[in-house]
C-alpha cells in the first residue's frame, strides 16, 4: 500500500532536487542555484537552474527558469516553489504573480531576497538552513564574486 | 549639426518603439503588450513583447522579455523601460533586480501592476495616458479574458 509522505519528508526531496539543479549548473560552469516546483502529491512538475552563463539571459534566475519550464497552467496556488536560495526581487515577484501560496528554501545567510514582500502578501516561507546549499554559495561567491555581483544587479564598483 | 532630442520626444519615440512591439504580438495572436529599453543617448537596445501565446512561457511578459533581450549588461542604471502597459508585480520585480531608475508607462487604466512598488525602491514612473495603448488592451481584455486573466495569474474561475 502506497504511503503518504509528511510535509517535511517532501520539503527535502524539493530541497534535494532543487540542489541537484544548483550542482549541475556548477558543473556546467553557471551559477549554482537551483529550483523545483512541486505539486500537493508530491510530484515534482518543473526544475531550473541559473543560467545566466549557459544563455546569456539576465532574466534566467533558477526560480524564473522553473516557472517558465513549468509552461501554461492554472493550478499555480496548489504548488510549493523550492529554491537553493532566497529568492531575489524578481523571482519573488514572478511567485507572486503566479500565486504560488509557499516558498521553501535552502538558505538565506549568504543573500537575503524578497522576503519581507512575501510576508507583506502571505505567503508561507520556510528556510531549511540546509548547509550544502550554504557551502555550495559560499564557494561561488567567493570564487566569482564579479559574476555574483552581476546576477543580483550590483552595480559594477 | 546633430540635435538633442528633449526628454519628452525620446518617451515618445519610447513608446511608439513599445507600442509596434504590442501590435505585433496582436498581429501574431498574442497578447498585445510591448516594451522597449533606451539608453540615455535614445539609442533603444532591446525590443519585446508578451510571447505566452507564441512560446508557451508564462514568464514571458513584455518588459521580461525585453530585459532578456537586452542580454547581460552592466548599464541598466542608465536605462529607461517603456512598456505600453503599467508592469505587474513580476515585470516590476524583475526591474528592481536590474536597478532601472526609470519606467514609461502607456497607460495604467486597464490594469494597475506594482506601482506602489516602485515608489517604494525610489523608481520614476511616468504614466502617458496614451489612448493607442487602451484601445488596444481594452479590445484585447474584451476579447479574449480568460487568456488575460492567466497572464495576470488570476486562479480561474
Amino acid at each position: 500500500m502506497a504511503r503518504k509522505l509528511d510535509r517535511q519528508t517532501l520539503d527535502e526531496l524539493g530541497i534535494d532536487a532543487a540542489l541537484a539543479q544548483a550542482n549541475k549548473s556548477r558543473r556546467e560552469g553557471g551559477i549554482p542555484i537551483g529550483s523545483a516546483l512541486m505539486d500537493p502529491t508530491g510530484t515534482i512538475v518543473a526544475l531550473g537552474h541559473n543560467l545566466r552563463v549557459q544563455t546569456g539571459d539576465p532574466t534566467a534566475h533558477a526560480e524564473v527558469v522553473c516557472m517558465r519550464n513549468a509552461g501554461r497552467r492554472r493550478d499555480w496556488r496548489f504548488l510549493t516553489l523550492y529554491s537553493t536560495l532566497s529568492p531575489c526581487v524578481m523571482c519573488t515577484g514572478t511567485t507572486l504573480l503566479h500565486r504560488v501560496p509557499r516558498v521553501v528554501i535552502g538558505e538565506n545567510s549568504t543573500f537575503v531576497g524578497g522576503e519581507e514582500l512575501f510576508a507583506a502578501h502571505g505567503v508561507e516561507l520556510v528556510n531549511l538552513n540546509d548547509q550544502r546549499c550554504v557551502a555550495l554559495m559560499k564557494a561561488f561567491i567567493e570564487s566569482s564574486p564579479d559574476l555574483w555581483q552581476e546576477d543580483i544587479g550590483d552595480p559594477e564598483a
